[in-house]
C-alpha cells in the first residue's frame, strides 16, 4: 500500500484549443484537471498570430498562474503543458511548453511520454550543429521539424513523427495551427473534444468535463490531427503499426477515476478490478478498507462482489500537501501518520482486507500494517488490484530501478511476512485485462511482464543530457594551430 | 450538498503540551492534526521559564511554520490555535495564541469559542482605563486575569473563568504552568492526553493519534485542569451547573472522524446517521452517492443499512485549495465543478440518492443536481444526515444571518422545489441524538431549533470592536480648558 | 571612519497629515523622506472617522506599502513611523504605529525617543491590571492616556504628557483628532508645515520639500499641539521647565542635510564643523576625501576653509543595500570593500586627509587605512567632525555599550596609533557647538561629555520587557487553597 | 540633467574567473562590482568539466543569489552576466549566460555588445535547420560556434569570431576552457587580471579592486585568449583592422569612475571633462552644484578649475531603489524630488552652475531648474560633460530613437529656453576626446557626431525576433499533399 502520491511521479499531461476567445483561461482550467500527472511544472503558450506568449513555472498550476498572469496570454490559440515532480530547483528550462523559433516559423510542443531513441537522435542532431538547450527529448522533436526540406515533396512534420520514437502524445502550435499527435502504439493518452464549436485536445477527457466541452473520441495511436481556420484534418501516419500498447497502469492508477479511455470508464475499470480481486481472492473477513485515494474504488469493487462492508477506517489529512515540510529534528518518523489517520475503534478486533494499486518498496505499507495490528486487528489481508510490478517503464513513468521494486526482488510469500500481513493476494494479469473489458493486445504491461514493445536503449530517460560520448573541444589546441599567431603568455 | 469546505468556517483549534524537550514540534503536529477546525491563521507559543517566543501568522499550519520558524520556539513548554477562514488580511494583530505581560508574569491563551457576554465586559474593562489591542473577546479573558486582587483570598483564575459566559474551551501558559479550561456547558471539546508521561491538551483526540500519544480523557465541562511541575490538578469551577450543551454538529460534521468525543468515535456516529436515515427515508435507488467528503460516512451508513450500493460518483480534485483563483475574466461560474467532477457514465438511468451534512444557501446543491440531471440521471434523491439549520450560532460558529439561511425560510418541500430534486430528506433530531448514543439534554442544538442555553447579548460575534457607545475624546475641548495657556491658531 | 551606517541605528522617525483626501498617501512619501531615521520596519496607520485602518510591516517603506496596500488605508487623516533595525525577526508585534481601543476611543500612537521612567511606570501600571502586548515603551503612553479620570477637571492628556520622562517626540491620532507633542528638553526634532491649507507633521522638514508642503515652524519643546476641525490650538504644557536639550549629533549625522531644524540648515552645519575642523587643525596635504556619505560635507567645509582640494576617492557602490548577503564561505572578508572602492590613481603619492563623522569601534577605520596606504598614499590624517563619543545614550540612540566606544577606553594617540594613520584629529565641543549656530546650554552632548540632561534608570531601553522585578502567578497554588474542590491526580 | 539611472539603460557586464577553489563566489563578486552595467538580470554559470551548473533570475545580483544559490555553483571555473533593464517580465529566457551542448560539448556564454549583422545571420542559420530559443543575438554565436567542420583546417572559433560583426565582449566557458574576446573596434571594454595566480576577465577594472584581483591589462580589441590549465594563450584574430572605436560614453558615464580603461582613470577623465568645461565655458557663478551622482566629477573639476565653491545642493535619498513605486492614485508626479531635494537656504539668491553628463528628453532637467528658481536662485546655468547627443546607439546603448533625443531635435538656444535656464553649455567634442589623453581615432562617438564605424542592419536591436521574413509553416497543407490518407473532417 503505497498510500497517496509516493510513487510513480514521472509523467505529464498536455491540452490544447484552437481558435477559442478565452484560449489562455480555458488551457488554465484543462491543466487544472490534468494536475493529477505532474505537479512539478505549468505551463501555457499561447499564440496571436505569430507572436507567441509565454509563462512557464515551477509549481502547481494555481501557483504558476497566480495574479494576473493569464491575462497576458493574449490570443485565442493555446497550449498547456503540467509536469511530473521531480528533486532538484534548477530545472526552469525545462519547463514544457517549449517554444522556438525557426525557418517555419514558431513553434511551441507540449509532450507526454518518452522517447526511446532520444539519444541516438541527439547525437546525430548534434554532429549537424544543432545545439541543445534543454536536457528533456522533446527539444529533438523539435529540431527534427526545423530541418530544410531535402526534396520538394519533403513533409517535415511526418518525418518527424516516423523518426522518433517510444511513447508520444504531442500537442504543438504552428503560428497557425494546432496539432495534436500520439505515437503508433498509443502508449499515452489523448482525446479529442469540442467547446463552443471550437476543437480542444486533452490527454484526458476529464478535463473536458471541467471546461463543460464534448468528448468527441480518443486520438487514435499513429494519428495525427491538424486544426486550423479549415477545421480539422486528420491522418493515420503509420498504416502500417497494428500492434496497440497502451499503457494498462493509466486505467489502474494514473489516470482520474472520471475519465474515459477507449471507451471504457476509468472508474469501473477499478470497480471491476476490485470484484475480480474478489473472485480471485476469496477472503473471510469483517471490512475493506481503501488505501485513499488509490485504492477506494478496487476495495468498493471488492465489497461490492463480496458482500463484505466498506469502510474508511484510514481518514485522509487533506491539508497534507507540496508545502508539508517535516521539522528536521523530529524525534520520530510521523510521515506515514501525517497523511492518514485510522480510526482505531473501527478495526478493532476485527479481520481487515486493505486495497491498494501497488507496493513500491514496501516501507510504508510495513507501517500501515503495524498501526492496523497495534489498533488490535485481528488479521490483516493486503490486495492489490494488479500484478506485481517486477519491471521498470521506459515509456515515460518514473518507476524506481528494478533493484528497487520489492516484487522484483521478492516472492509474494516474502513480501507477506515482510510487511507483517496475515495474507497477501496480487490480481492477475487476466484479471487485470478483463476489468478493462478489452484484449491483452491492446496493452502495454512491459512492467508486469518484461514484454516491452518498442526497443528502447539501454538508458532510456527524460533528461538526457549526461550521455556524452565524443570529446569536447578544446578551441586552445585548434588555436595552437594558426601557428603565426597563436602565442602562449 | 453544500460540498467541499463552503460553509461554517469561524471555529478554532487549541493544542497544549506541558514539559517535553520537544515541545515546539509536538505543538506543530497537533495544530496540523487540527488545521480542519481553521485554516486562515496559526500560531505557537512557547515557554522557557521567563521567556516566551511565539511565531503567528496568517495562513495554513505548514506555511506559517515553513523555514526554520520551529527552532527558534525553544522551552519545554508549548501552546498553539489555529483560526478559521475570514475575509481580509489586515488581521494580522488578531492571530492567537495572545500573549501578554501584567503583574502575573507572562501569559499566553489559546480560546475556541465565543464569549456571549464580551460586549458588555469589554465596555466596563474600558470604562477601568483598560487598552484592547486586538478585536477579539479572547483578550477580555487576559485583562481580568491581570486585575489586581481585591482580597487576599482572591483567585483570579476562577473569577475570570466564572465571569465571563458562553463557550470557551482555553489552553493557557503561564511562566510555569499550563491551564486547561472548558466552560459549564462544555460547547466545544477539549481532550487530555498524555505522551511520554506528559501531559498534552487538545480539541480532539486525532491530534493524540498524530503524535502518538495516549487518549487519558476529555477535559470536563466546567473543569480547570493545571499543570505544572508536581503534575496535574483538577477542579470543577461550576459544580453547581448541571446542563450540559455540546455542540452536536461537532459529530455531525466539525470533528475529524477519527476523533473520539465522549467516549464516542465520530466516524461511527456518522454511519449510525446514515443508518438512521436509511430507517426513516427507505427510498427506491440504484446508488447512495456522498458530496464527498462531508457526505463520505452518513452515505456509507446508508448503504450498509439499506443494501443500496454506496459510489463516489463525484471525483474530488485533491489540488483545489485555498491558492485557487477563479480568473476573474470567466464567462462561466466553473466553481462547482472544479472542486468535485461527475463520473457521468456511472449515474446514467439511474436512480441516485445523494448524501450530505446541510444545505445552507442551497445554490451549490442546486448545480450539482442539474449535473446529475443532465448527466442522465433518472431520479435524484437528496437527503441530510441533520434536521434543517433554522436558526444561527452564537458560540463559536460562522453560520450565515437567519435571513441567508435556506431553511428558515423554506418548507422541505420548496426546497426539494428550488433544488430541482425529486425528493428531499433530513434526519429527525431523535435520529440524529441517537446516533451519538447520548441523551438529547447533552447537547446543545441551537441551530435546529432555537433553545440557546446561554442567554446572549444580540450581537454576539468574535470581532466585537464595532460596538463602540460612549463618545470618543476630544484632547482639544479638554485643552481648552486649561484656559490660560491653550491657544488656538 | 565608520563608512556607511554602520553605527547608531536605533532610531525612529514620525509623521502625520490631518483633513486631507490624499492623507495615506502623503504619509508614505513622507515616511519616505524620513528612512534615513529607520529601516527596520514602517506603518501607517489612518483614520476614517472611529474607523481606524492600518498597515504595518517589517522592512522599507516602498516594500512595506508594496502593491496596493496603501489604497485600502482610507480616512482623510494619517500617522506614520519608521523604525530603526534591530536584529531578529519575531519583533512584528512593537511595528507602530500602536493603535489600540479604550474608553476614550480609537488612539493610535507613533513615537521617537527613549522614557528614561518606563520601567517603573510599566510596572505601576502592571500592579493596576494593566496588560502589556509589545515590549517598547511607547504603549505606556497608551495606558495612561486611558486611565479613568480621578476627578471632573482630569486632563489626561496633559497628566499623561507630565508623567513620562525622557526623549519624546509624538505624533498620535484619536478618531477626532491629530496631536503633536514634544518633551520640556526637546531631545528629538518634530517639525510642523502646511500642505494645501493642512496641518502636517514631520521629525524633519526635508519631508515638507518631498511633498511640497510649506515648512511653518519646530513643535517647540514642551508644546502640545492640536489639530482638529476646528484648526490648531497649542500649549506649552511645561511652562517652567528652561532648560533644552537637542540632540547635537542630529546635526552631526542623523538628520538629513536638507533639513532644517531650530532655524538651522542642517547641510550648513556641517559644512561649518568641516571650516572649524580645518582652523582647529591645519593640515599639510594634497587632498581632502570624504567617508560617503557621512563625512561629504565636513570634508567639503574643511576644502573650503583651507584651499585643500576636496576629492571623493572613495567610490559607492550605489546598490549595496539591506538585501546584500555576504556568502557564508567567502576566504576574505570584503565587507569594507564592498560598499567602497577606492580611486587608487588618485591617492598614490598623495598626502591625504579623510573625513568622517565618528569612530566607533575602529575596525573599518583601520581597512579603510590600509587600503589607503597600500594604493600608495604617502600619509593618511583622519578628522573627526565632532568630540570623540565617550558615552552612551539614553534618549533613543543605540550607541554600543561604553565598554565597546573606542574613545571611552583609549586616548587621541592610542587611537591613531590603532589605526595606523599618521594623524588623528577631533572637532572640539566648542568647535561644534559654534558650528550650529546656538548656545552650549541649547544641546544635549551627553555622549560626549556625560552630562545627562535627565536622570534615568540604570537600565533605560526601547525594549523594556526583561525587567521583571515580582514573582510570576501559580496559579496552581492559589486553586490548593480552595481546598475542598481542587484535587492532585 | 537626467538625474539618477534615467536613461541609457540598454547596457551589460561580463566577469570569468578559471581554475579558482572559490569560483561562483568570486563571480557574484565581479557582478557585484558590475551592477551599474545592468540592473535587470544576473546569472552565473560554473563548470565542474563537464557538468554545468547555472543560476540566473531576474534580479539585481544579491537577489539573484540569495539563500544559499551560490553554494550549489561547483566547480572551480565560472562566467557571470549582469544584465541591463528593460520592462516586461516574461524575459526568463533570455537571460544570460546562455548554455548549450553540442558536438563540441558544453558552451556557455555571456556577451555585452550589440551584432549589427544579427539579422541576417539569424536567417541564414534559420534556413539551415537552426532553432532558436531566446530573442537575443547572443544565441546566433552559439549556433556558429557548433556547425561542423567545413575542412580539417577548421577553427570554428576563429571562423564565428570573424563572422559576426558589430561590438561584442564575450566571455565563455567550454568544458575545459575559458575564453574572452574583443570585437575587432573595441567598443566595450574588457580587462584581464590575476587573483592568487589565477586569471580573471571583467568588463571592468573594478570587479578586479573588490575581490582584490591584480589588473593585468585590456583585452585588445580583436583579441581571443584561451584560458586552459595549460595556461592563457592569445591571438589577434583580426592582424588587418587598425579603426579602433572604443565608446566614449564609458568614459562620460557608464563606467565606474574607479576603473581604468586604456591606461586612463575614469574618475580623472571626468576631473578634466570638468576642468575643459571651466576653459570652455566661463562663468560668473557662486556655486558649482554637481546632479548626483552622473555630475559630481565633471562639476568638482570645474570647481578646481574655476576656482567658484562646489556645493552639494541637492541631496539624494539613497533609499530609492528599484522597488519604489509611486502609487498610482498620487495628485502630483513626485518623482523628480523623491530622488533627489535641493537644500534650499543653498541656493537663495545664489548663481548657480549645475553640471550633468547629458540631456535626453529635458523633463527632469527642466522641473529641477524650476524647483532651483522656486527655492530663490537668481541664475542657473547649465553645463554639460560631452556633447549634445544628437544620434542613437547601434553597439549596445539604449538611447531613446532620435525623434526623441532633444538636441537632435533642437539648438542649444532652444534648449536653453525649453529648460528654463539662464545659460547652456556643451563641452566639445575634442574637449572631451581630450579628457580622455587618446586620439580622436581611438573613439567611437558616433551618438554625437553620426559616423558609424560598423555598417549596420537597419534595424539593429539586442531583441531580434520580430523580424520575419519568411512564411510561416501550414503543415496542414503539407499534409493535404498525402492525398491517400489525409481527410478533412
Amino acid at each position: 500500500m503505497k498510500g497517496i502520491q509516493e510513487f510513480p511521479k514521472h509523467y505529464c499531461g498536455v491540452f490544447g484549443v484552437f481558435d477559442h476567445p478565452n484560449a489562455a483561461e480555458i488551457a488554465y482550467y484543462g491543466l487544472y484537471a490534468l494536475q493529477h500527472r505532474g505537479q512539478e511544472s505549468a505551463g501555457i503558450v499561447t499564440a496571436d498570430g505569430s507572436t507567441f506568449h509565454s509563462h512557464r513555472e515551477m509549481g502547481l498550476v494555481p501557483q504558476v498562474f497566480k495574479g494576473n498572469a493569464l491575462a497576458e496570454l493574449k490570443g485565442r490559440n493555446a497550449i498547456g503543458h503540467t509536469r511530473y515532480s521531480t528533486t532538484g530547483a534548477s530545472h526552469v528550462q525545462n519547463v514544457q511548453p517549449l517554444i522556438v523559433d525557426c525557418n517555419r516559423g514558431k513553434i511551441a510542443i507540449a509532450h507526454n511520454g518518452n522517447l526511446t531513441n532520444a539519444a541516438i537522435l541527439r547525437e546525430e542532431l548534434e554532429a549537424g550543429g544543432n545545439i541543445f538547450q534543454t536536457t528533456i527529448d522533446s527539444e529533438i522533436i523539435l529540431h527534427l521539424l526545423a530541418r530544410p526540406n531535402l526534396t520538394a515533396d519533403s513533409n517535415p512534420l511526418l518525418e518527424t513523427i516516423r523518426r522518433i520514437q517510444g511513447a508520444f502524445s504531442l500537442v504543438m502550435l504552428t503560428e497557425k495551427e494546432m496539432i495534436g499527435v500520439r505515437d503508433p502504439h498509443g502508449f499515452r493518452p489523448l482525446s479529442l473534444g469540442k467547446l463552443d464549436g471550437k476543437w480542444v485536445l486533452s490527454s484526458e477527457s476529464c478535463a473536458f468535463d471541467l471546461i463543460q466541452a464534448e468528448f468527441v473520441r480518443d486520438v487514435r495511436p499513429g494519428e495525427i490531427v491538424i486544426i486550423d481556420e479549415k477545421g480539422m484534418r486528420s491522418m493515420d501516419a503509420f498504416p502500417d503499426q497494428k500492434r496497440r500498447a497502451f499503457c494498462i497502469f493509466e486505467y489502474v492508477y494514473f489516470s482520474r477515476p472520471d475519465s474515459k479511455i477507449a471507451g471504457v470508464n476509468v472508474y469501473d475499470s477499478r470497480i471491476q478490478m476490485g470484484r475480480q480481486l474478489a473472485r480471485e481472492h476469496a477472503i473471510e473477513a469483517d471490512m475493506v478498507v481503501p488505501v485513499p485515494d488509490s485504492g477506494n474504488y478496487a476495495a468498493l469493487g471488492y465489497s461490492l462482489e463480496s458482500g463484505i462492508p466498506y469502510h474508511m477506517a484510514f481518514v485522509r489529512n487533506h491539508y497534507v500537501g507540496r508545502s508539508f515540510l517535516q521539522p528536521s529534528q523530529t524525534t520520530r518518523s510521523l510521515d506515514v501518520r501525517v497523511k492518514l489517520n485510522l480510526v482505531s475503534d473501527l478495526v478493532k478486533g476485527k479481520r481487515v482486507i486493505i486495497v491498494d494499486d501497488s507496493i513500491v518498496r514496501g516501507t510504508t505499507s510495513q507501517s500501515r500494517i503495524k498501526i492496523l495490528k497495534e489498533a488490535g486487528a485481528e488479521a490483516v489481508h493486503v490486495l492489490i488490484s494488479c500484478p506485481p510490478h517486477k519491471f521498470s517503464c521506459v515509456y515515460g513513468i518514473d518507476f524506481p530501478d528494478r533493484s528497487k521494486l520489492l516484487a522484483a526482488n521478492a516472492s509474494p510469500e516474502e513480501i507477506c511476512q515482510h510487511l507483517g500481513a496475515d495474507s497477501i493476494g496480487y490480481l492477475s494479469q487476466e484479471g487485470m485485462v478483463k476489468a478493462t473489458n478489452q484484449p491483452e493486445e491492446a496493452f502495454c504491461m512491459a512492467c508486469y511482464n518484461g514484454d516491452y514493445p518498442v526497443a528502447y536503449e539501454s538508458n532510456v530517460d527524460k533528461e538526457i543530457i549526461e550521455r556524452r560520448t565524443v570529446d569536447s573541444v578544446s578551441f586552445g589546441d585548434l588555436l595552437d594551430k594558426e601557428a603565426s599567431q597563436s602565442k602562449l603568455i
